[in-house]
This record gives C-alpha cells, sequence and structure tokens, in this order.
C-alpha cells in the first residue's frame, strides 16, 4: 500500500556509535500488484513484472515485483524505520542477492546486522560500515539479501 | 526527462547465442530533478536527494540522484534497448558500485560486456551470465558499476 513518505531523520550517529553486531529491524510495508507494475513499467518493463498473464507464462509462472523495486522498498525502510544513519546512508557499493521473488501483496520487513567498522585510511574523518539487510516476506522468507557499503562521518579522526 | 516506457522484445536468445567479450551499449536517458526528488521522496527520503537546499550542507554538498534510481534508470536502459535477453534478465545476484553521484540533469547510458558463461550444475535447462555494465554521464564519467549475475535458458541442454 502506498504509504506517506517517512520524515529522514537527522544525522545523528558516527561511526564511533555502532558497534559489530548491532542489530536493527524496521516496519513493514505492503507492496500491492499496482505498485510492481507501475514501477516495473517505468524502470523494468518485462512481462513477469507488467503482465499478470503474459507472466504465467514465464520463468516465475507469475508475476513478481521486480528485484529493483524490492531494492528500493528495503532502502525506504531503512530510512525511514531503520538504522540510525539516516542523512549519513552514503552508499559505496552493495552485493545484492534475490533467492526468490516478491510476490505481490507481500508485506515486507528488513532485518540489518552491523558487519564490520573501519577508519577509511584516505579520509581519516569518514569511516566504513559493511551492514548485511536481510528483506524478509510475511512468511519470514529472505527475498533478498543486501551487503551494503556505507561511509559514515567519524567523531573523533585522531582516534584509531 | 520522462520518456514512454519502451516496448519488452521477446525472449530471443539462448546462453549459446552469447560470447564472453560481447559488448552492448544502450539508448540514453536524461534524468530530470524532479524525477530525482520525486523517486527519492518515494524510495529514498534523504535530504541529499529530496531537497536542494538542505543538500547544500550534506556530504555531497548538492542534489543528486539515489543510487537506487541509477540502478533503475540502468536496468530501463538495458531492458529497452541493450542486452537483448528482454524476457529473460532474471537477476540472480549482482554487486554494485558508485564512484560518483549521479546529477541532476546527467544524461546517462549503459556499456555492458558479457563476462562469463557457464550452464548450471543442478539445472542443466539454465544457464549463468555474469555481465558487467557501466553506466556513463554525458561526460563519459563512470557513475556505476553493476556486475549481475542473471539466469538464462539454454537451447542444448545435453551439450557441453
Amino acid at each position: 500500500m502506498k504509504q506517506p513518505p517517512p520524515e529522514p531523520r537527522k544525522i545523528s550517529i558516527y561511526l564511533e556509535d555502532l558497534e559489530v553486531g548491532q542489530k536493527y529491524a524496521t516496519d513493514s510495508y505492503t507492496l500491492t500488484k499496482q505498485e510492481i507494475l507501475d514501477f516495473a513499467r517505468q524502470f523494468d518493463p518485462q512481462p513477469f513484472h507488467t503482465d499478470e498473464v503474459a507472466a504465467k507464462d514465464t520463468f516465475f509462472g507469475q508475476l513478481v515485483a521486480s528485484g529493483w523495486h524490492t531494492v528500493a522498498i528495503t532502502m525506504r525502510l531503512l530510512v525511514g524505520s531503520g538504522l540510525p544513519v539516516e542523512g549519513g546512508l552514503i552508499g559505496m557499493g552493495a552485493e545484492l542477492a534475490w533467492p526468490r521473488p516478491t510476490l505481490p501483496d507481500s508485506t515486507l520487513h528488513v532485518e540489518s546486522e552491523v558487519l564490520e567498522l573501519r577508519p577509511m585510511r584516505s579520509r581519516p574523518e569518514r569511516g566504513l560500515a559493511i551492514i548485511r539487510s536481510e528483506t524478509k516476506n510475511q512468511a519470514g522468507e529472505i527475498v533478498q539479501t543486501l551487503v551494503a557499503k556505507m561511509i559514515i562521518p567519524r567523531r573523533n579522526p585522531e582516534s584509531a
């Protein structure tokens, strides 16, 4: 369901405030068939994402969300209700896997864990955080894993 | 600029039709400030993506597109005018990097190369293709690299 966009929170955290092993969980978001069609017609117009009837004769056998839609919803959940680093979620890169498709009317939420934290050698005022996020449907099945490498400001660049 | 969605092409290619080293280039797409704001308000509501004034005081110093918007435009270009495997672009996973941001009014295009092709051991009627895509702006600067692992049907599952 279309929900009003969350208000972004202020930058409230620095590298020093995160700990390896910390976990976060987001609110949930229900993705309707119409939203799947709208996103796919704009960004990923393949029959299994845009046409409920034609989708039956494809790899998936039914309409499914674009993986890029799943990741966009994941980001929205992380910014709106997940990691406390909004305003500072600067992505350098990411690894994604989609072990199963997101079906219409799935209710998704995201569970994240801080995997690694380190200062950036080239820019001592910044740090790198590697955070793994699992996006799960209402049955608890993982529809996406996202390992993101993010830049986060450091509070004390002089310290180790 | 909003452009009409491309008509998806039929599945026209099998693993055997691709070759390692093959290259493809897409049409281009100009991403307006309004599109950047609209996407970000829905999916990535952070000040450097949603507020031209507030963005000046952020990491980027100006409004920039969400990386997830850059990848969505990349997908649209690949499906509409790039790889000849539409209808069969089943992504298993991807690695992304954003070496520089996508600015408002950037004109993006994508250059792709087939890196690796192999049969899937567990499903002999399918193959895996690893394809690297660089998304470049009008100055030829790389704003994103995407290495995607995709499932592609095989024409001759019995052959090696």
